[in-house]
């Protein structure tokens, strides 16, 4: 079997470990409900997510290091103004910002994680920063053995660095880490470092905006309907 | 409590979580039986031990980075020779300086970690490398939400940008991190940093060659008999 030499898998987290989009509406719609303000949040939380890339791509420019929570409290900023949401304070948008530490796992996540980690070991691989990770875990309950991210290599995913980092810090060669995403294009970059792959689909990522991703594009070194089915076809 | 502000505690590892000197002489005896080898092994074990400061100081001068796997490595290959031990490969070497993976914990550090777990967030911040420390929970079962070492910050402690890497990329002030050790020096450089600082006496770190910290030597935020002495001090 291929990937009989995997010893570690590294999850990307947005999409794939937690449903942002859900996540983020819902504790939008909690908040806004105890202070009196109604309203639909999702058109905020898409085009936050739609300046998610963009914003990775300004510091890859830049060349100099900023980390996710940085670069969401930036579009934040913007954002609220362009959608009209006024009378926040400092506070409110650092609290709205914390909302990817509070982000919610799909159902299988858990309890798939649990199962994987009994064979393997098991961390993230996210472009979200460290503190945001280790929170979200704590909150959420995700049994990572390691928290790694784009922040220990300052390379954002899609670049090799985050990838071929990721197996040296394990102490590990490439083909005995595999990445597990719910995006074929992370997944693409991770193969073309070495990396083993693993896939599963998350279709209702996007909510009604979602447009690719809905199955494997590629021949992934195992591809799992969740989490559970992942394990199960790893031999846990 | 001045304590009240800390949201999370970071570990020494090496004498302080697990036993490397009782653990590698154990490793090295089984070992060594299962090749015919019959030593004392404590004279190599104290010596490698011995190799770690200045190992780490040939580092600062060098000012590139090496992690302490290979300074690990290249100690052994000097004092296999010292010592007059023959007919290693490669491959026992390797063996032998993975041990330092194998490290076993003190009988209380999982029951007082898994404790401290449930009010903080809790981490390594070790001179290990991080393959070494993910390897040696995943082996002893440590329960951590994090691992942090100086490898993420290119810093042997007691250089203060490791104590001040751990706070910023845990996303808390100095003061909002504790780090606890067994070692009076260890503590004094976190302090400095502005951190809260716990003690917990490993009397028997050394064997017979232990000289210090039989004790608390400053007045730390919380000394504990062992870690579950300190959860309970720390209202878990």
């Amino acid at each position: 079997m291929s990937i009989g030499s995997v010893k570690a898998i590294v999850f990307d987290i947005f999409g794939t470990v937690v449903d942002w989009r859900g996540s983020l509406i819902s504790d939008l719609t909690r908040w806004g409900a105890g202070r009196g303000i109604t309203r639909d949040w999702a058109p905020l939380v898409d085009a936050w997510r739609q300046a998610y890339v963009p914003s990775m791509e300004s510091v890859r420019k830049a060349g100099s290091w900023r980390k996710l929570d940085d670069l969401h409290q930036e579009s934040l900023d913007r954002l609220v103004k362009e959608h009209g949401i006024t009378g926040l304070s400092e506070a409110d948008l650092d609290h709205i910002n914390r909302g990817w530490h509070r982000l919610k796992p799909w159902a299988d996540s858990v309890s798939g994680l649990t199962r994987l980690k009994t064979r393997y070991t098991i961390g993230t691989l996210s472009n979200g920063n460290v503190s945001l990770l280790v929170n979200m875990a704590k909150n959420a309950g995700l049994p990572w053995d390691v928290v790694l991210s784009a922040e220990v290599f300052h390379h954002y995913k899609p670049d090799p660095e985050a990838y071929l980092g990721a197996a040296e810090i394990l102490g590990l060669r490439p083909d005995e880490l595999m990445l597990a995403a719910a995006h074929n294009g992370d997944l693409a970059a991770a193969r073309k470092c070495g990396l083993k792959t693993g896939f599963v689909a998350r279709p209702t990522e996007y909510g009604p905006l979602q447009s690719r991703d809905f199955a494997a594009e590629s021949d992934w070194d195992v591809v799992g309907e969740d989490f559970n089915d992942l394990a199960a076809k790893l031999g846990c």
